[in-house]
Parts: structure tokens; C-alpha cells; sequence
């Protein structure tokens, strides 16, 4: 069993075929949550895993749960997937690649007449990007119980199209209840999304932590006076001390191993060449893979505002409105025994943006395969990656999955 | 002749009469250039210059000068002015305190039968503000010849509406030639628009410089990724990039006398919380009355730029569009003279917007006379000084044109 490997033609073919749906002129898709594009995308799995003999059932948020049975009927599953959906303007790869990346391994096993001592299961989750309902990572944060049923098919998109009956129209409204799947372990294979296996130049990236994130609104309000005529002594510049916070916190994540600081999103008033600025708001994420860290920036930042509030007279009121807790992958070690068995270059690597893992990571042992994507770029049209990377991918994912297997199976003798 | 003084109470209430001319239920004023409220403020001072037997006059370009005979008709005019346009949502003392000073010098010399050795005039420029037609000091631009009589006669406003077509619709389209008055010394009187005199309790502000300005648009270059998944060591960040700019302009801005450096004007693309910023503008506006000064400013700013571009690979493009050269007022010294004689508590101070006086001391020596405003605020509804305050600066006004009399006088013999 341990000389079996991926077809990795056929999972580029694979690929490729999906990536008919919705595509763009510049080569990457457009295929948003419960569209028409993400049915079709959806309908094709289903069939491909159909002519696969899995049973495939639907949720009744419209995840797709394909099973195909072990020698042991008590074990609980081994699973793996991710998303069809894309954003807007997204690439082939974010997602699908996880999802079809099971599929190969489902068609792997079939090839070679393997029988798992666990069952193993083939998911797709709904809404994972969150562009056209929110939030991001919808259908597994359901599933796992994050979020409430009723709530999450309350939701409109920017039309006003309610998701449940979006669910109901494109045929994948189900009706088996949420979180009714008995499964032992959870794996997802995906692109990086960043730029570090492809300069390191590993093949393999074994996800240990999953960053934690805290987002914050910052408001600061000085006063709106004439640039020629205040002297700097007597400004209350709201832009200025706003540029000095931001310069601050990102040498707060550079001096701290795993963090990112970001503000991407900025708006002055009254945003006039002459004119100091009144107000300024703008957007703080924090991220470290390690609670207590992150819990230390957070401190740092706060206390950074009140600083520089006191020096210069400006009001900063801090919103913290959103945090994400670090997320541990403990199946991690099934992966990383996969990688060095198949004799992959392979480094550990913090996953720094939410994943369908992340949240199935609050239910069962889970883990990630990260793979290289072309210059770090994701969430783009023009994303990409080789075929070459692509199967080393899914041939650490089909062994990890047969390690789960294994090791759910001793357990249960233990 | 030392003896005289100008009425308060009469130059408040002439204030408050023509401030009922676009009045704002905020208390303010809303009387752009050339606008119906304009024409009827207009229409006031020429009647109240003429019940003063004056001859007013109207050039091309709706400039309105009333001129006051002397007792030597070879001296050229000791003048005075400012403008009666305001903000759209501006005060009204703004300019306007100028003007109705110098139309409070008119009657004071009147009322004590006083025949000064140089012809007085009195003048109103066209469109000081910018608001409703770019650039601003318009109309004293186009007299000193910085601005093509033609080119401006052509600007409209956003409305379409041709300059020239408003200047004869309200009747100020006038037939004398521009830049044909015979004028030797001109001051003007302003409110000060800055905090210094009021934090310092001077009662006048000599004007001995005028701030140049270099205004520059500066778009910085990164790479849009995502705030997640892009460790801090591999980001092209535009955004903090800029920051570091503006943080360092305002920096250098600090350890240079009398300058300041502002951003009131900043842009961010894609503007989004989670994505690291890929292009971002600013504006970038430096000021200091000494050229030499500003000269060397201009080049550690554009060094700054290079050294930010540098270290973090992100372009930054400096765009440097504008230079309006530092003013030197030759005539300031009638000014201090004036103020000392009266025994008011003055000091120097450097104009730190343009004024109308700033164009006209390309052409004559001038000088300008400060008065404080109630917490430094102007180009706002609230913008408030007070009756002693104005009587203070008119005194002033009035004795310095006075000394400026006697001087082209003794010039004459000498």
C-alpha cells in the first residue's frame, strides 16, 4: 500500500474540467457560492463521485458528504475536502485543488482495489470565501457549530437573494440535519496562498499552527486646521498620528516570530491637500499563530494608541470587533509521516488564513497539506501552479489519509 | 494728525451688514465669486466708497479700486484691499475684515478732514478664494500679470459657468485695462487664520514673510497580498511605506524653524482590511518662508522618498507640481511703526496661506497687518473675532498707510 501513488494527469485533468465553470478571459474563475457556475461545478463532482461508488449525501447547508465504505464499520471516517466556490475574480486552484485532490485519492484507492480499515469521506463545503454571503467559511463553521442554521440561511446577498433559497434552486437545499457525520479525523490539501514553500523551495508544507486573528476599527479624531497657518506645535493631526501608529505596530510584527500587522484599509476626512486632517479610520489585523503572543500584541497595540493619543492630543478609540482563537492542528503528525515516507522536501508551516480545517479543527484531529502556489499569489486570476506540485500534493494527502486510517484502527484495538 | 483713531462700533456694524450677503443659519457665510450674493456685496462698498466721494473704478477682470485724491497728484497710491468672496461655507471676517478696514480708513480720514500727500485707494480683488473658480488670489494674480488675462476670463466653474460671463452678468465686467493703476505702497489687513497671536496675547501680528509652499503628489508602488498568508519580510507594502513618509516628513517639518509639512490627502487601493495595500497617493505639502530653507526641505523629502523606496521595494513616484516662492513684505516696516506708535503689543509673524498682498508685493513693496481669531479657526462658519480686536487692526491699518504717505512723500523730495 505504500508504493501506491496519484494519477497526477488525471487529477490536472480533473482541474482543468472544473475550471470551465465560470472561468474568466484571463484564466482564472468566477464561480460565487449557490451560483448557476457553482451547481454545475457541484452536479460534476457529485457524478464523478457517483461513477466512484461512494454514497453522496447533502446537508441541509447544502455540503456535500461523499462515502466510500471501510473494512471496519464502527470506525468513525477518515475525511478530506474543501470548496468550489471562488471569488469573483479568483483562480483554478484556492479550494478545488482540495476537493479534487480527494478525488484522486478516492480514484487512487478504487485503481488499486484498496480497502481502508476506516471509511473515508470526499467533502465540499458551502461558502467558504464569503464574497457573495457572509461570512467566510460558512458551511463548515454550520457544520461544526459555530454558527447557527436558521441565521445562516437568513442571509442576503447584495440583491437581496436570500441563501436558502439559493440552496433550494440550484438543487442542494439537503436534508440531512447539520453535524450528523461521525468522522475521526479531517485533512485539507491547498495551495499556500503565500510565497514561502516556493523561496524555500519545498514541495510540501506541513500546517502545525493556524494563525490567530484579531480585527480592529481605529478611529482617531484631531482637529481640521489650515496646513499654512498652524504651526507644528499646535496641530491635532489625526492622518499624522495615524501614520505614526501604523508605522509603530508593523515594527511590533516584525520584532515577534509568526506575526503579521496589516492596515489595508484607510479613509481621511476631509481629505483635502490643505486641510489637516479632523479624522482618520482605519483597519488593524493582528495575527500570530500562538495565543498568549497574540494576546501580547494586542496589549502593545493598545497601549501604542494610548501613547500616542496622550503625546498628541488626539482622540484614538480602538474597536476590537472580530478575534479568531489560533487554531492547533493535531493530526498534523499523520501528514508530516506522509511527507518524509514519500521522501518530499518538506518544512512546517503556520496556515495564515482561515481554511474549512480551521473550523473542523474544533471537532475532530485535524490537518493541512500546504503546496507552492506561483509567486505566492492567490485570491487572483491569475493564480497558479504546476502539475508536478499538484500530485506531490495529493500523494501526501492519500497517505496521510491512510495513516489516519491506520491509526484510528489501532486505536480502537487499544 | 497721531491723534486720530478709526470707529470700532462703525467698522463692526458695517461687518455684520455685509455679512447678512450669503449668511449661513451657522453664522457664517456662503458668498462665492461672481455669485448674485457676491454682486450685492459689491454693489454695498461701491455705494458706501461713492457716499465717501470716492471715484470707483471697475478693470477687465472686475477688480474694483476707489480711489481717495491726495494733495500730490504725482504720488503714486497708497493702497489698500482685500476680497468679499468667502468659502462656501466660510466666515465673515475672511477678507472681508480687509476691506471694510479699509473702507473704515476712508471715513475716519474723511470725518477729520484729513488731505493725506498721496492718493488713497481702496480696493476688492476678484475671486481670492478658489472656491468657485481655480486658482485662487485670482483676481490680484491676473492684475500683477502671474495670470493671463484671457486663460482666466475662460475658467469655469463646475457648473460650466465661463468666468468672464459671470464678471458681466452681475455688471463687474469692467473697461479698465489691467494693471494700469499707479500704486506705491499696498497693506492689507486679515484676520490671522492661526492660533499664534491668540495663544501669544499679541493684539498684532507684523506680516514679515510670506510662506512659499511646494505642493507635491506622491504615489507609492507595493504589491497587493494577502494580510494572512504574506509574511512581514516578503511585502511590498504601499501603505506603510507611506506612512513612513509622512511620519518622517513631519519629523523633519519639527527641527525646522518656522516650516511645516502637511498630509491632508491620502488615497489607498484596493482600501481593503485584509489585503496588503498595492498602490496608495498622498499629498505632500512644504512650507517655509526662506527659499534656501525650502530648497533644502524639497531635497530631504525627495531623499526620504528614495531612501523608503529603497529599503522596501516599493516605487515611489514624486510628482512635484506646484512652487510658489516665499514673499518678502518690503513694507512691513510702516506696519511696525504704525503699531508701535499706537501702543499696541505686536510681533512678527510669517503669513502662512497666500493673500492677495503676496501677489501684490511682486509689484510694490507691501505689507500686511494680523489680527487674531478666536482659537486660530477661519474657512468655517464658526470663524469669530471680536470688535476690539478689528478696531485694533483697522488703527493699524490706518496709521500704517499714514506713515506709508509721508514716506513716498519724503521719497519724492529726496
Amino acid at each position: 500500500m505504500d508504493s501506491i501513488r496519484v494519477n497526477g494527469q488525471r487529477l490536472w485533468d480533473s482541474l482543468m474540467a472544473m475550471a470551465q465553470f465560470g472561468a474568466t478571459k484571463k484564466g482564472g474563475c468566477n464561480r460565487l457560492a449557490l451560483s448557476d457556475e457553482d451547481k454545475l461545478a457541484r452536479d460534476l463532482f457529485c457524478q464523478w463521485c457517483n461513477e466512484a461508488g461512494c454514497t453522496v449525501t447533502i446537508d441541509q447547508f447544502g455540503n456535500i458528504f461523499a462515502k466510500r465504505k471501510g473494512k471496519n464499520k464502527g470506525l468513525p471516517s477518515v475525511a478530506t475536502g474543501s470548496h468550489l466556490d471562488t471569488q469573483p475574480t479568483g483562480g483554478k486552484f484556492d479550494g478545488v485543488f482540495g476537493v479534487l485532490s480527494g478525488l484522486e485519492v478516492l480514484r487512487t484507492l478504487n485503481e488499486h482495489n484498496i480497502e481502508t480499515d476506516a471509511p473515508f469521506e470526499f467533502t465540499v463545503w458551502t461558502n467558504e470565501e464569503g464574497s457573495r454571503f457572509q461570512p467566510a467559511m460558512q458551511g463548515s463553521g454550520v457544520f461544526v457549530g459555530r454558527f447557527d442554521l436558521e441565521t445562516e440561511w437568513n442571509k442576503k446577498d447584495i440583491n437581496g437573494v436570500c441563501l436558502r433559497d439559493e440552496l433550494e434552486r440550484i438543487g442542494y437545499l439537503g436534508s440531512e440535519p447539520i453535524g450528523q457525520r461521525n468522522i475521526g479525523a479531517f485533512f485539507e490539501a491547498h495551495i499556500e496562498q503565500g510565497p514561502i514553500l516556493e523561496k524555500q523551495e519545498q514541495q510540501v508544507g506541513i500546517v502545525r499552527l493556524g494563525q490567530g486573528i484579531r480585527w480592529y476599527d481605529v478611529y482617531a479624531t484631531g482637529q481640521e486646521s489650515h496646513s499654512g497657518t498652524t504651526p507644528m506645535g499646535f496641530r491635532k493631526d489625526a492622518l499624522a498620528a495615524s501614520c505614526e501608529i501604523i508605522t509603530e505596530i508593523e515594527k511590533l510584527a516584525n520584532n515577534v516570530e509568526h506575526a503579521v500587522a496589516t492596515t489595508g484599509f484607510l479613509q481621511v476626512s476631509p481629505n483635502s491637500r490643505n486641510t489637516i486632517a479632523g479624522s482618520v479610520k482605519f483597519s488593524v489585523d493582528l495575527r500570530n499563530p500562538y495565543p498568549d503572543v497574540l494576546e501580547r500584541m494586542h496589549d502593545e497595540f493598545n497601549q501604542l494608541c494610548n501613547d500616542v493619543s496622550l503625546n498628541r492630543k488626539v482622540d484614538i478609540k480602538v474597536d476590537h470587533f472580530w478575534y479568531f482563537a489560533p487554531v492547533e492542528f493535531k493530526a498534523s503528525q499523520d501528514v508530516k509521516q506522509a511527507a518524509e515516507k514519500l521522501g518530499y522536501t518538506h518544512m512546517d508551516i503556520v496556515a495564515g488564513a482561515g481554511h474549512d480545517a480551521c473550523y473542523m479543527s474544533d471537532i475532530v484531529p485535524s490537518g493541512m497539506v500546504f503546496t507552492p502556489c506561483e509567486n505566492g499569489i492567490s485570491h487572483n486570476e491569475i493564480e497558479n501552479t504546476t502539475l508536478e506540485q499538484c500530485e506531490a500534493g495529493a500523494n501526501v494527502l492519500l497517505h496521510t489519509m491512510l495513516e489516519a486510517s491506520q491509526r484510528l484502527a489501532r486505536q480502537e484495538v487499544e
